[in-house]
């Protein structure tokens, strides 16, 4: 078995006894597959990885609340920082005892920096951090990396991610080198900040484009800062999944193995299963919920446009194999109409299906991993998803 | 006990055995009181007296679906045939064998005849039935007496509303009488078609506005003509709350008290009361969910509007006594937080509670009128919402 203690811990930052974050991981033995599976233990429950992440951006799942969501399984979601520190206020949340007690979730919550939302929604980065205007009342703000840590501590999250700059796909090399180097800064001034927030998980994020040699030059560096995960970013922006591809092979030997190893940003089954099989053990999207609002259904088959108008009246469920709620009751024809009237409970109704299917994938990823099936499960994956979803198909030689 | 088999079953329109309709109710011995409590059977279920019903307009509740009703404890919700004929339409119900089971609800449900929408939304009626462009594709179309009834047996549902024609409150006296001669004219119409339709209890509605005598001779010649249960419509459409009252006085000597008898159209907890106190059985509204989407709770010491600044960051639930599932869980600080921002959960959060205070409000009334104490009841909503809710303080001195 493969084990370590995480680094980054109540008592020091670089491992030692007494952290809350015990991390546990066994390789898988099938050829050709760097997949493993295993746990992670925070102050807040226990993950099993590989694990996928809903998320909540604003404190809540879109349409969903929180015994939604225990009653799907989820063990952890992703929450937003930028938005949360604008709204309510980290004072808000930090005075209510914390983001838990907050949002009323007391399993492990992980939070990003709040960069790529900065970014995202107008933000210029320099040296010193991201400049933006607030999406909610225009007012001028500057996030620093030191910020975004206290911010993330004032919350008292499990696991914090450190800032980093993400370049938009395509970029110019120039663009993506300069912030990536400045995302290494930052993590620099990060990792320094680090023992403040002994009680959560610092997670570092190797930013680098579609260079890869850029990519392995900088997780090389990320990796001896001390942080207790580290996340690849600047992913699912705008790259091709060959390179997509590209990017998780070179890092599969670079990101030391005895941490968690994040994959930002992703959630097709198709990314999904390759990046497992390279090793990745946790990912957050907006995929399920965002798909499910748009009325449109994920399954072991593919994706299912739910408005299409030969589903007018079908009595089917989703997929009759589903056990999720929505599959348990309610027909197509129903989803449909309650997708085209407008209905938001047709929108929440597919998103529980969604986060299900999300899930129950996850349960099948880490089964087969264990019993050594995982190249197998990737074949039916890659049936299924990589002509709908991407035009990949070069990519399937990799 | 006062007891009748409701007109309007498989056997005949008039009563009879066989029909799935038997409706018991026992009067209170209250002094003053009219109210009384007892059952509605129907093919679907049975329905405790007095009965609030939700309103899912297009198939669903906004935001909610049934899992969520029936975890609240409701029996019964009443939907909107205007929509359903338009979308998906009434064919494609039919063909998926039904709104109960195209919809995935097995419990009563309740149509109204689509004549409140088709008006409200820019319809125009004659002698003939009412015209009116689709709100989906803006096609002409005439929805007749009989057609409205026929639409509602084709959606296979528990009870059914005869078409009229609701006049929009203040209206000229010439208004009034001309919308309520046509709708008791149609009323005949319909009553013509009954027995087509005995598997469903059919619904007579009396118009009036606020003229009293209008209202009682409308009401003695709807007695005659047959139908199962009659309903006060018109109501809650402008008027004052004094007149509102005088009308329902009125009507209390005059409704048959062997059928069921249905105030459509309201849901606020003083008018509620006070018409149980004049022996009204059913009711339906929008309300709880309408005022849940903008952030007003209900409770029994009236409404709370949520996104008030001084509930930022509360930790306290709406009401600390409430069972409901968000008070089980969730602060007014976070859920002011999600209705500022705009979440969507928010919204279904808040929807919850007030379905399930109406539902706990319902159960009170029905214990009151057995146990003699609705006097004492509607004193303690009259204090808690009387001011709250309307400028009616003359009122309670009838």
């Amino acid at each position: 078995m493969q084990q370590g203690q995480v680094r980054g811990g109540a008592a020091s930052g670089a491992g030692g006894t007494g952290t809350p974050f015990e991390f546990r991981v066994e390789p898988s033995n099938e050829a050709g597959s760097r997949a493993r599976s295993g746990t992670l233990h925070t102050p807040h429950g226990t993950l099993d990885l590989p694990c996928f992440l809903p998320v909540a951006t604003r404190g809540a799942l879109r349409l969903l609340d929180w015994a939604d969501l225990e009653h799907l399984g989820f063990e952890a979601v992703l929450m937003n920082s930028y938005h949360l520190m604008l709204r309510p206020g980290t004072a808000v949340v930090a005075a209510a005892g914390g983001l838990h007690s907050f949002v009323g979730w007391d399993r492990p919550i992980v939070t990003d920096s709040g960069g790529f939302q900065a970014m995202s929604l107008g933000g210029v980065a320099s040296d010193e951090g991201i400049r933006f205007k607030s999406v909610y009342d225009g007012s001028s703000c500057l996030l620093t990396p030191e910020d975004a840590l206290t911010v993330q501590a004032e919350l008292g999250v499990d696991v914090a991610v450190a800032l980093d700059e993400c370049p938009r796909l395509p970029a110019s090399s120039t663009r993506v080198e300069v912030a990536t180097r400045r995302s290494l800064e930052w993590a620099r001034r990060s990792a320094e900040a680090f023992d403040l927030y002994g009680r959560q998980l610092l997670v570092g994020v190797v930013q680098g484009g579609t260079d890869v040699e850029l990519r392995v030059q900088v997780a090389e560096e990320m990796a001896d800062l001390g942080f207790g995960a580290l996340a690849i970013g600047g992913l699912s922006v705008g790259e091709s999944f060959e390179e997509r591809l590209a990017v998780l092979d070179a890092l599969a030997d670079v990101l030391p193995a005895d941490r968690p190893r994040y994959l930002m940003g992703v959630g097709d089954p198709l990314t999904l299963v390759e990046a497992v099989w390279r090793g990745i053990d946790l990912f957050d999207s907006v995929l399920p919920t965002r798909l499910g609002r748009h009325g449109s259904a994920l399954g072991w088959t593919g994706r299912l446009n739910l408005r299409s108008s030969v589903l007018q009246g079908s009595e089917e469920p989703i997929d009759p194999k589903c056990g999720c709620p929505t599959c348990s009751r309610y027909s197509k024809g129903y989803l449909r109409h309650l997708l085209l009237v407008g209905e938001e409970t047709g929108r929440r109704l597919v998103s529980v299906h969604n986060l299900h299917f999300l899930k129950e994938f996850m349960e099948a990823v880490r089964k087969a991993i264990r019993l050594g099936t995982l190249a197998e499960l990737r074949a039916e994956v890659w049936d299924s998803w990589a002509r709908r979803t991407f035009k990949a198909r070069s990519a399937r030689s990799r």
